[in-house]
């Protein structure tokens, strides 16, 4: 049997201990069912979509069912997939009403790598909005009411942040009429939507090398809370989200997956410029490290952010069918689980940034060869 | 008086000789505007934005008014702006019913470099849809029924285009009852959506270097003719459509606007490559050149592509102030046109593949110092 591996991660964010125990279960059983179907010889790309289906079924992640809801209190869903192989990209955005949006994402994949289309039309690779939803009625992808996807925790959650807004925007309109608005007001602090007790960890996402060595990786989100109607997160857009390249001569292969804060995210390219990284460096962690602290951390695109806050979960195909699977984060943590065809049974990290280390400044990786 | 530099394209493609007067009169009247304000010193983003409501505003180009439309028959358009000092990107995408998408792009990168929101938000820097109109509207950007996007032209294309495609999928359907489809059908080439007399040039766009020396460029289109509702193209996807970053310690500051066949640009990132292509030679047309031909003639990520559909418009700022434009192209034809404050009056190119040129396969290149 050939060498084979599924990662999977809930999120770089926050996680609270409380909760601890069901993300490393959830982690597991989405492994476990993925090293099944690897068994069975599927491909990189049905697997990568059922370790992030499982993912987007649960509560507990901010993906599919149990969502952030946006500012008019619904769930509008972004989702991803890269292959390595033909290095074909398929992305949906700000989605309502479908149950896996990791599923359009991997049917975008699937009918670009297959037949052309007539009239010299080329497949699209992005589809949004509600023009992605009827494509996927089209495509027989699960369609559900968007009220189906929104969890009572989501729905509590939203209510108090919307409280708080609705509170600010009220103070800051009586200011107005008072005093020129402090561009920097102190005591909106204790009002931040990121209060520690609600903090959700955002994007989660999967990485998969199959038994014919091609990777595929993944990622989903239901976005910020109280985000703006039909924003676009890093989960839908290229080289933001998901990044994947199978082995070539004199290249390794590599597979990456990220999560955090979106516009930080995107604007670094984070999920293939991390790729490229680890694949440039003889040393994958080196390349790893190399890129958060150059490419993120004191990136020129995030001068003006205070805070630089991201996860990326990759995965390094060597020459000699060693794989390495690396993952760091500048959050206060992110979870991360794995299990490969050498492994008797799936592996949790609940990684977290070390004593002193602090969320958006701070960077910690770890790693493991499987 | 400090120099200034605008330049615009009215899309790479096909421009029929018919029509060339106007693409030169139209490509004139945008850089005159366009002038007149950077004169008063008025900054690159709000320049950039005018240069392209004036391509929007023309029934001639595949932007705003006059866009191609979608299978559905109705306009939805794609249009995003990127400054060079704070490198903040903003777009819209799948959005109808907004005389001139460009403006939703130009305000998002405003909000970005203005005022954060209350807590602890983030301004998104890209929106589609639906939730893009609503924004719109919020923000007093002129909205208008969808319907009078579309003119008569584009009217008598589509109908054109679906009845082609109604006797390619009946004959389609008829076939598979008969025998299996074949893969490549050469019956099919008659059919072709880009028929030569219906070839519409792609995406628009401009650059603009103002007086202060700041770039900005941008990017507007219909998309494909007959595309899928909800598709995104290369103009609302960050590194595909423009890049612009001001000059900065040892680095040439540089613009870039692309145009061509989107998914090839999207899978490319032919905006950013190019761009950091020619900021990376010391000879700005051998760094564009570079770009043509390894991260998109020959780039591994466009291999099952036979016809490789591309031009860019490229601006750097060298460090003794002397601008350099470029522009380049794999596609039939693309028009350029360019003003600086150097210049007595406007000037436009119509570039066209040499004699022996094959589209989509060979490439040409020009460039002037202004």
């Amino acid at each position: 049997m050939s060498h084979f591996v599924v990662a999977v991660h809930c999120g770089a964010g926050y996680h609270s201990t409380q909760k601890e125990d069901a993300y490393v279960k959830l982690c597991k059983s989405a492994c476990l069912k993925v090293y099944h179907l690897l068994e069975k010889g599927r491909d990189a790309v049905e697997c990568v979509t059922e370790a992030v289906k499982c993912l987007e079924n649960s509560v507990l992640t901010n993906a599919g069912m149990g969502s952030n809801l946006n500012i008019n209190g619904f769930v509008e869903c972004d989702a991803s997939i890269m292959e390595g192989k033909k290095l074909v990209f398929g992305a949906v955005g700000a989605i309502s009403g479908v149950k896996n949006p990791v599923e359009v994402s991997a049917t975008l994949v699937s009918r670009q790598l297959g037949d052309k289309l007539s009239l010299g039309r080329l497949h699209p690779s992005v589809i949004v909005g509600e023009g992605a939803e009827k494509w996927a009625e089209e495509n027989e992808i699960k369609t559900l009411e968007t009220r189906h996807l929104i969890t009572d925790e989501a729905q509590k959650t939203y209510q108090n942040h919307k409280r708080k807004l609705d509170i600010v925007n009220e103070r800051d309109s009586n200011k107005k009429r008072k005093l020129t608005q402090q561009r920097n007001d102190k005591t909106e602090e204790s009002f931040d939507v990121q209060e520690e007790e609600e903090k959700i960890q955002d994007t989660v996402g999967a990485i998969v090398m199959d038994t014919s060595g091609n990777i595929a990786s993944a990622v989903s989100s239901g976005g910020i809370s109280l985000k703006q109607l039909g924003r676009l997160g890093p989960a839908a857009t290229y080289g933001a989200g998901c990044w994947a390249y199978n082995q070539r001569p004199g290249k390794p292969g590599v597979g990456t997956s990220t999560s955090g804060s979106g516009e930080h995210i995107m604007k670094t390219f984070l999920a293939r410029e991390s790729a490229l990284s680890i694949q440039c460096e003889d040393n994958a962690s080196l390349g790893l490290s190399n890129c958060f602290k150059n490419n993120f951390l004191e990136s020129e695109f995030l001068e003006e952010e205070e805070d630089k806050l991201a996860g990326v979960l990759a995965l390094r195909q060597n020459e000699d069918n060693i794989v390495e699977l690396l993952w760091g984060h500048t959050t206060d943590s992110m979870c991360v689980g794995y299990m490969s065809s050498s492994l008797q049974k799936p592996k949790v990290v609940m990684s977290r940034l070390p004593d002193g280390g602090v969320p958006g400044k701070s960077f910690t990786m770890s790693g493991v060869s499987i």
